[in-house]
């Protein structure tokens, strides 16, 4: 068997969130297809290790950020690539929520589908949810990015990599004003165009 | 709710084929994600009304030809656009077989995946099956064909559709020999270079 055949099986990439009470987590998946209509169902798959896969059986519901082609490695590398177990990895974001409650990503990202769940198989190494899609919207037209992009233009060449990044300052999406400092604070609004945190996406220190 | 964001998933364009008794059948399907390691498992989700649905159930296993950058309409238009209760979609090729006896494209496509059904799901109208990655091969380096591809370069604008267009010929992949007729005879050798009908991909009519 020539497991290669394997990765040519096309995915997205996707930032899936949940929440339990007060505690929220997410992290970056890429399997997630439609399986059924009649009501609109979706199945996705979380390894079972992962603390969001804990946290999904507990709460039944998530939202999944369809990420596009303007997403950043870093945006990736801040939900991808530590645990919700060592770190508050929403603590200083502030985001949209979904119908559920849980916070989804409003920039980077073309899509949010909102799901509860009405199935669960363990698999072994993996969970897959099957859920009914109880919310969707369209965030951007730019196009999905898809896990081959991934690989070959936003992942850095391996001497390129660089440590975890933390965030220096918010920028607003509307008119490019920057805000200084790790955290922005809750009722901030921008002193250029008076939006508000929502409209404020990171910027990682170089 | 907009149902537009769940377009924004990403899939690839396959050819699903499975084979009961000297019964084969295959149809177009675009959804299939890895759900498991330990071992490798993945899952795919068929219209409970198409055929190759029923020929599953009773087989218990398939193969999932991964359609590449070359396919063209004419090959989605012939396993897709019509039902094998009608017309028998592979009387008139000659095509390799997988593990399990079952004929994959060896033309127009990236990597042929054979899968056991270990559990299935009837999620009202559609069916999950679940399988055991039997068998994996590449088939070629050319980039998979997503859905998106197919929706923006493969089908045919609406006014430039055609009917359903008859094999014409068979090519050599090798020298590009043409033979001309719509039935390849099985024990037909390339007169040029001597590659037997495996190497062969239909011409269809203009």
């Amino acid at each position: 068997m020539d497991k290669k055949a394997l990765y040519k099986l096309s995915y997205g990439v996707f930032m899936l969130s949940t929440k339990v009470g007060s505690k929220v987590n997410g992290c970056i998946t890429n399997t997630c297809m439609q399986v059924a209509g009649s009501p609109t169902r979706i199945a996705i798959c979380v390894i079972n290790t992962n603390y969001t896969c804990d946290l999904i059986k507990e709460s039944g519901v998530f939202a999944l950020t369809l990420l596009d082609q303007t997403a950043g490695f870093e945006l990736i590398q801040h939900f991808g690539f530590q645990s919700g177990r060592d770190v508050d990895k929403f603590a200083n974001l502030r985001l949209p929520e979904d119908v559920n409650g849980i916070p989804y990503l409003a920039w980077q990202a073309c899509a949010v589908i909102s799901g509860k769940v009405t199935n669960s198989l363990d698999l072994g190494t993996h969970t897959m949810f099957i859920a009914e899609v109880v919310d969707a919207k369209v965030l951007s037209e730019e196009a999905p990015l898809t896990y081959a992009d991934y690989q070959d233009h936003v992942k850095p060449k391996k001497k390129e990599a660089k440590e975890q990044r933390p965030i220096k300052g918010f920028r607003c999406r509307i008119c490019g004003y920057v805000y200084e400092g790790p955290v922005l604070p809750e009722d901030f609004l921008c002193p250029l165009c008076e939006h508000g945190p929502e409209d404020f996406e990171p910027v990682f220190a170089d």
